[in-house]
């Protein structure tokens, strides 16, 4: 149960530095943090764990919450959870959906964060989604958070109010690392590559979009790598 | 994978009998059927996943897929998965939402219904839910529904089309009752109680709704229950 008279916000931390940074902006609009991680059965959910463990750390959160959403993996069609499919190397330039889309993933992880907030009487939901520098993932857009919004204010108890924040829907990566930079985000603790647990790939698009945005941004990425990627030539 | 060229709907079967009766009208509306099961941590759900099994064989149903959801249960917040809150005797005059509700549970189902949808490429999501004459939770209202259609519209890929549809929710239990009886739906295999798994105990709000219907429908409810149920003195 909650320490302070402080309100509550549920903040959905994968172990990303989206997430971090996301963590980083709740706690300075004043909440109370119940830190929310789910496990889809992704090829890197050990260490995506480890992450949102070490940031909750980071920021001294006692409500904590880490769930498992096989299923996901059993639903397949996804690169994520189908380890008999690639991940795809990126391809930023491309407008088709790539094969990391998880079939309606951020549904599935919101509609958890409301049936926690509701017990706790959280008043909002931090995620910290993507828009404009995205994979194009359909369950990452304005459009789809505006939308689950409305349908959580009539699926729920009268005297229940949440709202769904999206800090970071209109932010580019480099944005990201920027003002995570500012805020002392632990941005070295957080974990975005799809495909390892031991040095980040480089290669997928989590990684480049995370290594973009650190080379945009001025800012040194230091997470480990394999060799050489820090010198490929990145998508400008 | 699908068997025939049919189109194919996800129907959740949660082993009561409003899913059976549902399970009937996508068959008759030319859909193969995709049944789903979510346990979530309830008492009874091994008796209700038996249920499952057995009306999907009846229905000659291939594609299974019976999932786990046990975080709600660690969420806690209803007497249907916190075993220390007891399971409230039936009150159906009362307009208070009772401690049965489930925080957000049908958002959570219908999240991994959509998913399941998106893979197998189903056009349609059949759910049993029933507005007026049932308990008052807000997650069976035609209003959450629609958002939620909405909702799905937006948080797909573009080439997906996935319809939600209620069929029951403006029926009562007697019609409903009524209505299986009709399509020749296996109500005999169903489960509504919410507190026990061998005898159902005639008192919790489902199996006085169930116990209501049969009587205002005149058909005879051939399950289980504790000796004398089927005597008492029930709301008309």
């Amino acid at each position: 149960m909650p320490k302070s008279s402080k309100p509550i916000a549920v903040v959905l931390i994968s172990g990303g530095m989206d997430s971090a940074v996301c963590t980083a902006l709740a706690q300075a609009d004043g909440f109370e943090i119940a830190a929310l991680h789910v496990n889809y059965g992704q090829r890197t959910q050990q260490r995506e764990l480890a992450a949102f463990q070490a940031i909750s750390d980071f920021y001294g959160i006692d409500l904590r919450l880490a769930t498992d959403i096989g299923y996901l993996a059993a639903i397949g069609g996804s690169s994520l959870t189908d380890f008999s499919v690639s991940v795809s190397k990126a391809n930023l330039s491309s407008r088709e959906i790539p094969n990391s889309y998880v079939p309606f993933r951020n549904a599935n992880i919101l509609s958890i964060a409301v049936s926690w907030a509701e017990v706790l009487r959280a008043s909002a939901i931090y995620i910290g989604a993507v828009e404009e520098d995205s994979s194009g993932y359909p369950d990452c857009r304005k459009i789809f958070f505006d939308a689950f919004e409305r349908m959580v204010s009539v699926g729920v108890k009268p005297d229940t109010h949440i709202s769904i924040r999206t800090p970071l829907i209109n932010l580019t990566k480099a944005d990201i690392v920027r003002l995570g930079s500012e805020l002392g985000t632990p941005l070295h603790l957080t974990w975005s590559c799809y495909q390892s647990e031991d040095f980040a790939c480089g290669e997928c698009d989590s990684c480049v979009l995370r290594l973009r945005g650190f080379a945009r941004a001025g800012i040194s990425d230091t997470i480990s790598y394999k060799s050489d990627v820090q010198r490929l030539n990145l998508p400008k």
